[in-house]
């Protein structure tokens, strides 16, 4: 029997993703998925981040905590393949695993040090609001950097784009949320990239999704995104 | 109070490593440091890593297990700084971290399934017989190489590096060692990056580490690293 490793979060995050659905499947496709990390103690001391803000990429190491401890398959479908084809899970960066522990890779846009409190202000985030941080480390290009490195069934960004179109109710709700200023652009980032699930990509279907407090109600048609509604959440 | 996650090693590594002291500060800087990761029950399955081979670069996720858990301070001194200059612990690579995870980039080289075991051929590896493996994920280069990116104090491979020379005992002793065909080139490539601790850099002064069940006593002298010799260790 090997030994049990306990981990306690040294960080929480703060995004606009309320639920799985919708998140990019990798970070860095959406630059405009803000997210902040917020250290908790023993680690919210400003001398723990100092000298970050040279590092322009961060390393997220997490605990997908909305997936179910010890549910977990030696294979998974990943939606890049389809969805129907099988790949072992260690050749997967699906949340489904072992260990449930997450890498991701943002960009760190600034470090905010106020009086009991330290954050951390990432763009390009996958990360889902409440998600535990295990560790930060810095990005090491010279280490880390490998354009030449083979990336098997997943060797380039995803291909498939939508037009994303709002529809004159959306516009009405967008023009109401000055608190939520880079929304639109947001929606618009995170549809071109087709989120809808592999299995399941009829025409005129509705979707919906919640950023923030808001649930966005969307289908694909033509070819195209439509936002339909934007509804405040109860 | 924030949750604890419990987490299990999916694997354990067996590599040359015996000591802390020689092993390389990055992976990929020793090619010739190979390592195997054995994968352990439940995930010692072959489907586990169906697909794995398409990957060239392989991320290993792991515990610190040397360094006692715990201990771990706000700033470090990194040896790439001299040792005297101080950075926060999430600003650096330091394996005294709050959860003591790390994280190394390695160089995937095969996948071997045998009855009853997976393991895993890597190189370039910077890993401590021994370490316990808690994820291993594809390196994805269109989201995971940005040679753009800002490496804050460590922005470029380290430049030092010392001419290695063998002494005839030495020599000798590599000649009587055909078990280990590949120990000539891993010293070499180790002590040409000089791995002497920052703040103790003496001219002439023994070293020595363990290598596999030799211990490798060298020093520096004349900007030349030379090993004296190689002790099979009782």
């Amino acid at each position: 029997m090997s030994e049990t490793y306990p981990m306690q979060p040294v960080g929480v995050v703060r995004s606009a993703f309320r639920e799985k659905f919708g998140i990019p499947r990798q970070p860095g496709l959406v630059p405009a998925a803000e997210a902040v990390i917020e250290l908790l103690p023993p680690a919210n001391q400003p001398e723990a981040v100092r000298g970050l803000e040279g590092f322009s990429h961060l390393w997220v190491v997490f605990v997908f905590h909305a997936c179910p401890a010890g549910e977990w398959h030696a294979t998974v479908r990943p939606p890049r393949l389809g969805g129907n084809e099988r790949v072992g899970v260690f050749a997967s960066r699906s949340p489904f695993r072992p260990n449930r522990i997450g890498l991701s890779l943002v960009k760190l846009e600034g470090v905010d040090i106020r009086p009991g409190g330290v954050s951390l202000r990432v763009s390009g985030a996958d990360l889902l609001d409440g998600t535990p941080v295990l560790d930060l480390k810095p990005y090491l290009p010279y280490v880390e950097a490998l354009p030449g490195a083979r990336g098997g069934f997943a060797p380039a960004a995803p291909e498939s784009r939508l037009a994303v179109r709002f529809s004159a109710a959306a516009e009405a709700v967008l023009a109401a949320r000055p608190d939520l200023p880079r929304l639109r652009e947001l929606i618009g980032q995170l549809l071109a990239l087709d989120p809808r699930p592999a299995t399941c990509r009829e025409e005129d279907r509705l979707f919906g999704f919640r950023l923030h407090d808001v649930d966005v109600r969307w289908r694909v048609a033509g070819g195209e995104a439509i936002v339909e509604e934007l509804c405040t959440a109860q």
